[in-house]
């Protein structure tokens, strides 16, 4: 496995794979690895010949009173995970290596698809993601990206972008690693502490919840939510928002119609923690 | 030569070219192809093993009241040309293939760069012109990219954009191909009336003068420009700008200072046919 931190190598290196032949599968992460990041990889190995891991903290998809500084960074620990996975290319640039110094007068506008659930509660965030990504679609050029389902809104955003800026590139979506009690992995529950990490798993599970009847024939499930959202705040999350979104629009539906692909999401905070979850519904 | 208008042919052929280890020079135009066009395509040949044409009328970089449907036209033409200069593909989409159908929900937002000369003037002219050639960019990634000097602001705008967006592409400008009587040579002076040709030198006369003027000293040219102006509508012309901006932020500069780069740019109607041209200046 290689470790590289410079864009001219990484791509010297991508060259002279794809001029051997082989295809590439592309993981951008931000790093603090977990089980959930090692299930792309594995995805990864099963689209292409080799696979190109990104670790980077973005600064630009934070907002000012996220938590950039507080984001947890364990290179050595992920290195070893990456090498276990077979990863050929560790990508870890820092800022000045993507971003360099002075002023920058790009940015990429996103319209409607981030208005709601994630976009809709951190202004900013997509722009940020999209900035960094198209970079690395640009610097690795790979033939596969694998994403996974948990940050949904993220992956329909970026297939999008991809498709109308001509990246070339196939995303893939992996479906959501769960802890055994059904919380989704991600690098932020490491902040919960043990008694905010057993009542972690109740958003999956006011989620399962509303699916079930959704799938029973409830075609209008705002009292389900709201009632849903209630119980979530006894048990002593902060609700962001429950809802359910159009797969093709990320506008919020009020009233569902067979035929159509929903996202039924939510985000909760557990003391400064934010939780994010989601179930695909295919009415 | 191979005139190719789908995109994944157009990769497939790019791929294999790459493999063989060809690099790839690439000259976006709008066709019309003059010898401006061709002294593009003979850098393009100093500078890269193959060389890729596109030939597209971009409907997105032109104004509701702009020329879009009057632009010259004249693919048989272009393609001789470009077969007669050694192009290795000319890649010649329609807007289906270009931009599809459906919403789009992905713009490029350009920041004061686009503030005054030609993007002051045609609002919307660069978010159109970064738009397809971002995609021009990831759909041929080539090692090189030329333009002209004629469209500097555009040269400016996308050397920005290529290195803020890791397009890996070295954008090369080429000097300005003029008529003997030292007109810029455009694919717009085929609209120009016998009458109107003759006049139209008048715009680099007027460049010159206050180029000549800067270099034995002039430090505050405004009078000097405000002057020439009243020349150019004496001679028949409608003024757009003439003006001296920096070439590092395409903001207007009152005052010189030695040292710096400058533009010294002009744009003004001769009836509807809108002249473009500037002279760089290295103080």
């Amino acid at each position: 496995m290689k470790q590289i931190s410079s864009i001219a190598e990484l791509r010297k290196k991508i060259t002279n794979l794809k001029r051997q032949g082989n295809t590439i599968a592309f993981v951008p992460t931000m790093g603090a690895l977990h089980e959930g990041h090692l299930s792309l990889m594995r995805l990864a190995q099963e689209k292409a010949d080799k696979v190109v891991v990104s670790i980077y903290v973005n600064p630009e998809q934070f907002g000012p009173n996220e938590d950039f500084d507080s984001y947890p960074r364990q290179m050595e620990d992920d290195l070893k995970a990456c090498e276990a996975e077979g990863v050929s290319i560790v990508f870890n640039p820092d800022d000045e290596i993507m971003y360099g110094s002075g002023k920058k007068y790009f940015k990429i506008k996103v319209d409607t698809l981030n208005e709601h659930m994630d976009g809709g509660s951190r202004p900013g965030f997509f722009e940020g993601i999209t900035l960094v990504v198209n970079k690395l679609f640009n610097i690795v050029e790979p033939d596969f990206a694998i994403f996974g389902q948990k940050d949904i809104q993220q992956f329909q955003i970026l297939s999008r972008m991809a498709k109308e800026f001509n990246h070339g590139v196939e995303l893939v979506m992996a479906p959501i690693a769960r802890a055994n009690d059904g919380l989704a992995l991600s690098s932020r529950n490491a902040y919960l502490s043990d008694q905010q990490r057993k009542i972690a798993p109740g958003l999956y599970r006011a989620l399962k919840y509303v699916e079930k009847q959704i799938r029973d024939g409830v075609m209008e499930p705002k009292l389900l939510l709201n009632h849903q959202q209630d119980e979530l705040e006894a048990k002593g999350f902060k609700n962001d928002y429950l809802n359910v979104f159009s797969m093709e629009t990320m506008q919020p539906v009020e009233e569902l119609e067979s035929g159509n692909t929903y996202i039924l999401a939510g985000a909760a905070y557990l003391g400064k923690t934010r939780l994010i979850d989601n179930i695909i519904i295919d009415l």
